[in-house]
């Protein structure tokens, strides 16, 4: 009587078996937007990245179904779980880190603040339409000379005659040339805290010119915004963010849709090297039969099933109310490290091909230099989990 | 009225709370290993290094406390999850590897193939022992021209008047110079097929000499074992298991084990290294503030999270029935090497008392390097999984 | 009576003192090539990378200042060393490898095989006008299904009535699109062996349209070769070569050119990014006071040394009649795996901008992806070594 | 009429033709030491490593064959050049970096500064008997809490009747347990500056026990000095040097050396497991045939290749009177750094058989991690550079 093991299949495209430790809701969400991103922003990708012209259909579209600041209860807002907002991240960015861009903007940068830092009244004003994409919105915090230091902020309110004026530029802003509302974060003259305020495009003394020529998220707008006295009504203030707290919990918000928005990238290029490394032969043998090549498929992967699991941890905790803001550092780092790192790698077994933009490959590992930068880049995250283990800040070192 | 972030302290020890997913019963049993470790194991380590001396109280001390065979049920072992199982192996490991070898292979190698394998006879005479830690056994698979790949072995065993008669000679196999019990994996010449076979201390034609001067897991004890025409009876032949796949399934049971085992002696490393770096000063400043420093520890840290996350998640499956044994080679391989890798790094961080034994931290640097190459080096489990991913079977390419 | 340490002072653009090994009529024609990179082309670049547009004034600037085919002796050619051939590559890489692309074809693959394999009458009637860049050429080798392994080759020549018909199509051909003269190889059918022929533009049957919306190399102009019957008469194939000897001579040549074209790729990024550290403020400090900044630095700028010294050492055999093609797989293999590593290592210095195409570095990185992988991929060279230590081919494993 | 290239042959162990750059004199002392080597330190080096018995006899036979102070002019030394007492340490740390070590200490550490620093008297007292190995030196510097800080030094010389007295300990001082003569460099309680003293065995106060049960560097002597109130006379002071500038010139000339001798543990390393690639069948294949094993074998040998033509120009310079520290400081970290890993990469092809010392390569990656430690870590001399590349000193950040 022969032993007969009793194992499941393998599945390669998810390796520790995510999907078990899913809900329903999960993964009808992420199905929704799988289907949605590959019928309707794959056919667009390649176009959008010659041109850089943005496409105005994509924030009503993705806002129809429900994938504009999903986790808000209320407004018209989703209110699935982070989990299920992490899944959505994954695929759009499955296409495009620039798609991904522009959605993260709206809900984690724009509707997240003003459902978090919100008076009621500027909820009930601007959530239902940021959650329909009606309206786009973006986020002003980055500023020339402060990228990794927003302590350093440079632009200011002072408070005048029924408001506040506002004075400074920022840059690096996406959505911000098609933006209607701008989330603007200020340091405030009369006691030096940074407030955040929120400016309607056509204010006067509001500009927001486009960055063109960029060498990487093409497919999403990027642009500056500069305030020339720009006059907003003390309604214009959110009333509940004092101090950088406010905008970094944003970011934080922010940094847990990129970790799992950049895994869904890196899928993308295993899937797509993985299926030309079968089809494509030399010395009559197809690629995928070279020990070098099933190499970097494999310890690809093997990123991706760690990266997602612990991005599905951190989701879990952050619903669940036990969340630290450097568990958020170490996955952003992680996986956006890790998918830089392994898109790259392999990114050659494309060969020649790799510079073909049909092959997609080569769009990734460029935007994905981009990903692993901006929100913080690795080595500032490094540095964020280097004081938690040490106890000494280092930033300065 | 400002806004408070409502956020869980980050505990870096355990930077994604691993703790939350534990049972009551995991904690107790991981709290009961690490005493035991700390206070018993520790103190002996440096001078089993030092002298390669077996110390003969270990297995009996791990079976006082319920470590042996815990996640087999009866027979006077625990019955606990395979999560407690690696819970254990970490704690083990976190003071040496070669600690957690001698009791993997009790545990996974020897009590687990008779528990599947065995007759209730078999089971009934050996696994009490084997629990208790009456007596020691070893695992005969690895042969002197037959590493990575154990198809080829040339270990036999023939029938006899009431009986079989084996032949061969095994290498690298921990415990067998004091093992009581050898479970021997040999290739049968009346149908081809590899079957496992009992054998006792003292048995006619069987020796195990000891191989001295190891570079590494000198606290555990390892020797060849020669068989010259031994013969037993009918009932020392594993009764359940025919060809290959019953020696993978106690490999795969160890390699789950290694998975958890390493992170722990990741985890010591960088836990010795970080107090060294805090409490040494070079420049007038502690070596933790350095950035090369900080990074150095913070790469590490997270791929502990990582690597721990993912062997839970394998362990859950595991004990649901939904385990591929694609996943273990994938957290064996990952877990392995990486805690290779990252070791070696924070060991810089010792500068020249890194070749100092008490600082503890290079002795695991040299364990770490056989743990990536035993049970399936880190390449060839790269090859499997890129047979899993590919299809294709590129071992002897 | 104190001890004055006689030092030399550190030059770090020149680590290890290169310029010490140069002769008088190198560093001249260095100088030389330099400064027209860097006053004519540099201002050129990013609108040519914006455009993808071709500008032919290039190969006869080029021409004018005798760097095309300088190796050659006679027939207009300025008759340097190898050494300076490989200084001028780096010069013309430093402002982008796609200059450098379009020069090394014109020089190391239609001037070198016409000058090697060629008959006094071709040589007489290519070789000035090439020199001065009056007509320019392409090298059609690479096939859609045959990148690595050229001995797969499909395009095929037949003899017929005063001379031969060729059937086949090239790819990723750089140069094609505006190509006078087209170095094609083909399998010749009446015996089985490659040679190569010579095609000028406008022959029937023969088109060469351009591959646009590259991801790299965007400067230089790249296109398929479709030959559909072309017939061209006896004085057309190259008399001296047979088999892919031949071709392989044409892409040694190239190769060197490319491990100093890409140091001097390297050499921009460092020196792009140590001007930003240097400039750029962030908590209050410039980024070049950083550890984490000065360690990217220095590995980079050691690679760039070791791998300069390496070249010329090569250089110098090769004037010697002392090379080995593996050396040149060596040095093609190292600098280019090592430019695309440390200048994506250093690109990420720049933070946020480094995806604005002003800063340059991300140019050099998408251009490097492909030179590690043209002309011989990184892998490839390594199994050509490989089998140089081992004795065993496994191209096909 | 087929073209025939004229090539030459491939020499993997010397791949760009180092040889061909030496002169004949370095050949011969090479070859003199090598023969040494392999003849008489080889077959004493396991026995060495696993009782850490240290051998009397190994530096007087390196005396005899003028290997001791090779560069020194007069005394009993050979006085050649730079490069050939490169080419030495190589052949010695082919064996192992702990005889290279006791070599280093006496020619670079002991024989060095008193033939830079120290009197005619001192100079015909010591050298031609430290020349012969028949007495023994060693170099007191690093403290135990400075190692990569030599200014913090504590040990202090004070002025008194006739001489000094010293007070002070030294660690990890190679040698020291059977120095007969002691280098000890000390703070100066009159001036504060730096000198060297010469301490001679049996003085009262001087003791220097040894170090045991080191990781690595085993077939050396380590141990510790300690001076309570050490008198020596006026003539023990090394008049030439004062401040750091003198141990600085020590350092530089050992770490000159080690860039050349941790090559040579790296060669050995490939050799030794290419052989055993080539011998060792799995798959019913040798391992040299599978191209993850080919791959390292050829990432190693380049870096041997690269660091050894560095280390060539940096030591033609030195002699040339053309040396910056910085150098130095590049091709000590490099070649450091690369022996390390690649060492560490390649034993990994020895698969289960790598914890055994009969295979070498083991106890080289053990000693690689101290020579990339020592004499100026391998983040240390990066900040060196760092601040040679950016003007910024960023030590203590």
């Amino acid at each position: 009587m022969a032993y007969i093991p009793k194992f499941s299949k393998f599945n390669w495209e998810d390796p520790l078996n995510l999907e078990s430790l899913l809900t329903e809701e999960e993964v009808a969400v992420r199905d929704t937007a799988r289907a949605y991103c590959q019928e309707t922003l794959l056919p667009r990708v390649l176009e959008a990245q010659r041109t850089e012209e943005y496409n105005g259909n994509t924030i009503p579209e993705m806002g129809k179904l429900g994938l504009l600041g999903p986790t808000i209860n209320g407004y018209g807002c989703a209110g699935v779980s982070s989990v299920a907002y992490g899944l959505v991240a994954r695929e759009v960015e499955r296409v495009d880190s620039g798609y991904r861009s522009t959605m993260s903007v709206q809900s984690s940068l724009v509707m997240h603040p003003i459902n978090e830092f919100g008076s009621e009244e500027q909820k009930s004003k601007y959530l239902p339409r940021l959650a329909t994409g009606e309206i786009i919105g973006c986020f002003g915090l980055t500023e020339p000379n402060h990228g990794s230091d927003p302590a350093g902020m440079e632009t200011t309110a002072e408070e005048t005659d029924g408001g506040f004026i506002l004075n400074g530029s920022k840059t690096w802003i996406t959505n911000s040339p098609v933006a209607d509302l701008f989330v603007i974060w200020a340091r405030c003259k009369w006691d030096n805290k940074v407030r955040g305020f929120l400016l309607e495009k056509g204010a006067k003394g509001l500009t927001a010119p486009a960055i063109k020529n960029k060498l990487a998220l093409r497919v999403s707008l990027t642009g500056s915004v500069f305030m020339d006295s720009v006059k907003v009504t003390h309604e214009a203030v959110l009333p509940k963010a004092q101090g950088l707290s406010g905008p970094f919990s944003c970011l934080n918000n922010a940094r847990f849709g990129i970790s799992w928005g950049v895994m869904g990238a890196l899928e993308d290029c295993i899937e797509r090297t993985r299926a030309y490394a079968l089809e494509r032969h030399q010395f009559k043998r197809p690629l995928a039969s070279f020990q070098l090549v099933q190499k970097k498929l494999v310890d690809a992967q093997t990123e991706v099933a760690l990266g997602l699991h612990a991005s599905l941890q951190v989701g879990r905790l952050k619903d669940e109310g036990k969340l630290a803001p450097e568990m958020i550092s170490m996955v952003k780092r992680n996986n956006c490290g890790k998918a830089l790192q392994h898109s790259r790698v392999v990114l050659d077994i494309l060969g020649g091909n790799a510079c073909a933009d049909e092959y997609h490959v080569g769009r990734h590992v460029a935007n994905l230099q981009v990903t692993n930068t901006y929100e913080g880049t690795h080595d500032i995250h490094a540095l964020i989990l280097g004081k938690a283990m040490t106890g000494i800040q280092a930033f300065a070192n």
